[in-house]
């Protein structure tokens, strides 16, 4: 792995990435409303794929050892099997619907997987200027200041952040919209922000108490947000209440005092959605 | 009406009260995570009457003609019925929730009819430092910069903004959802930001395309992003597409493109709802 193998190391070399990959996602952010509809998709796959490039090339210069997992890479360079080795899991641009409108919530993330455990987090959204950040057993923070899951331990007060994803065939909508029926009797709110990253940091600095989420992109939306929301005093697991597996397209996450109720109130909702 | 009655005195002194109280939103925000939970309840009311009593003795000192609707002064000061006065309708923090929770969607709104038309609006979200601002017949800006909605014209691309309320009884509820699934079949996304004002400007700037909701508070919520939303090219309207009624606690708006095609969605919605 050559002698550039320190956590702190692997950290401060994404954080330079997401920063500069943000740079690239803000100028397009605000350009946008002045291109043309066809015009629009094109930059938003011009800012993906550039975001990536600089991302990607960061990181091989860098630490040409480590292997890759990403949304479009995994086939060009990278691995879809998750083995032992540091693997980093990279989405340039978390929020793809978000930035095509103009709405703020957009990142990068940036995670680092080491043995199989989600080890070194970054997200950052370049549009509100929010960069979370974590190493495994060296805390969360965001904008360098600590932060900390909520004290919440009543679903009742809870805030619970989750989305409706982008299948549109009818068992699909019919099961996240039962699922979300069940779960309003039990919580407070609801929040549908259009970013599975954010989502999880929002639950690390406590201003969500609740995330639930199936079906997301692939294992580079969770990565750095589940060492986030661990080093912030939180859980993250899987939605049955198994251990989180950061492959498996499924996540749930709260702090210690939730845990147990929210699975047991995901529980009763995956049964609702079954009955319909 | 005294000597200063111009639409844009009216307007500069909304804004001046905005800035003021979100001053207070701001400090209150940032000092919640400090401060336990039965605290943080505190925080909320104190925050909200203190920005109430700013923004009003603002408004009554430099227009003593002008009457008031608002969540908590209808009762003192304030009238509950809609005339041809000049009125203010007023939410001084709208998005408690996300208040007390710390998440960033919450503003003042501060709106003002003339002869039962919204005529003034100015809503200030604080924490994102976003100024939102509209005279009838002049326009509508953010921070200053001219702003216009979407040009969006098939629902299939629209992202849409609705919220569940705060009801949690069987019929509300399962009506909210079913609604919600039957829009999801036709739209792109959904977001739910939890601030009925934020929304509303959410489409006035273009960020959202569609925006659909009911049972809010009252008009303190819609009155100032009408005039914003309008004046941005906009229509609002109520759900049924019947014209809006800014006492009716229902309402709907979208760009001119997707109007008719929002309505039918929202009238099939509707019945589909009631099918349960």
């Amino acid at each position: 792995m050559g002698g550039n193998d320190s956590l702190a190391e692997f950290l401060d070399t994404a954080v330079e990435a997401a920063k500069a990959a943000g740079e690239i996602i803000r100028k397009g952010f605000h350009l946008k409303k002045n291109v043309e509809h066809k015009g629009q998709v094109d930059l938003v796959t011009e800012t993906d794929k550039a975001c990536e490039d600089l991302i990607f090339n960061r990181l091989k210069q860098k630490f040409p050892d480590h292997k890759f997992i990403g949304e479009e890479t995994s086939a060009e360079f990278g691995t879809a099997e998750l083995t032992d080795d540091p693997t980093w899991m990279v989405d340039p641009l978390d929020g793809t619907t978000n930035f095509v409108h103009g709405y703020p919530f957009v990142c990068v993330s940036i995670g680092l997987s080491i043995a199989k455990v989600p080890t070194v987090g970054v997200v950052y959204n370049p549009i509100m200027n929010e960069l979370f950040t974590g190493i495994r057993g060296q805390g969360a923070f965001l904008n360098g200041n600590p932060i900390k899951v909520s004290s919440q331990s009543e679903l009742v007060t809870a805030l619970l952040a989750s989305e409706v994803g982008t299948k549109r065939d009818k068992v699909t909508v019919d099961a996240t919209t039962n699922r979300l029926n069940s779960l309003l009797f039990k919580v407070r709110s609801l929040r549908m922000s259009g970013s599975c990253a954010l989502n999880l940091c929002g639950v690390a600095c406590g201003r969500l108490d609740l995330m639930y989420e199936l079906g997301f992109g692939g294992p580079w939306d969770v990565a750095a947000g589940a060492v986030i929301i661990q080093e912030a005093g939180g859980h993250v697991f899987d939605p049955s209440g198994a251990d989180f597996d950061v492959m498996a397209r499924r996540v749930a996450a709260t702090n210690g005092l939730l845990k147990d109720l929210f699975v047991s109130a995901i529980e009763e909702a995956e049964s609702s959605s079954r009955q319909f």
